[in-house]
């Protein structure tokens, strides 16, 4: 076992996760007050309307979701039922399926981005000045990558 | 409205969201697997552990873990049947309820706590170094005030 977290890092460890928790659940609270989505249709819909030909393998959008492949099929099943999505075979293999944005989708999307990011702004970019900012997505970036 | 999010901006929220999102499933999976504890669980043992008496209003621990309350309720209620917190009439004015930490309660936070504190080291810390790390502190404690 590695040595134990010293007190400063414990105190800011447990600031970021109170608060990045408050943040997800006030960004999914509004989401779906104002459009029905939670935030995995809407990441869904993100990731889908910037990939080419918008349409994604269901594994490769599994992972960039960080969901189990049971739960990436109930997700899509989810977003398929509301229109939002189609499931085609691979145009390259005919095994493989993807995940494709519907029109529907795209027009859902460019609904809820407004406000979303409004929110988004409100209640985190406009709290950090421009290096603050590049310090989050450089560091979460490294984090990611594990 | 606003002006838009830059496109930096909406790069480093997007990596932040993602990788922040795959770090709470991670912690959140290993706790599960190795304890039966849920993040919320966890969360609130520590909060208890940490309160004067072990004992907090159920309001605030509400507040706390950024639950609704028929959401704190559902929570307190799952453990209560798990036998790690007992809920109370305040001492002070008989109406309000508090929720106090058992003995097995804290036996069942001191056990977790070691391997999920080498994860978050792991995942998290140990990708920071200080000065970011305090910048990650100070910003989400901005964020948290709102």
């Amino acid at each position: 076992m590695a040595e134990p977290l010293s007190g400063v890092q414990l105190d800011h460890w447990r600031t970021f996760l109170e608060s990045s928790w408050a943040l997800h659940t006030r960004l999914e609270d509004e989401l779906r007050a104002t459009t029905g989505l939670s935030m995995n249709d809407y990441h869904v819909l993100v990731v889908l309307a910037d990939a080419p030909g918008r349409r994604i393998r269901m594994g490769e959008l599994a992972n960039r979701l960080v969901l189990s492949p049971s739960r990436i099929t109930y997700q899509i099943t989810s977003m398929i039922k509301r229109g939002l999505v189609k499931k085609e075979s691979c145009p390259d293999d005919g095994r493989g399926q993807e995940a494709v944005l519907t029109d529907e989708g795209l027009r859902t999307l460019r609904e809820a981005a407004p406000a979303h990011l409004a929110t988004v702004r409100e209640s985190f970019i406009d709290h950090l000045d421009d290096e603050e900012l590049a310090v989050i997505g450089r560091v979460f970036a490294k984090i990611r990558k594990g």
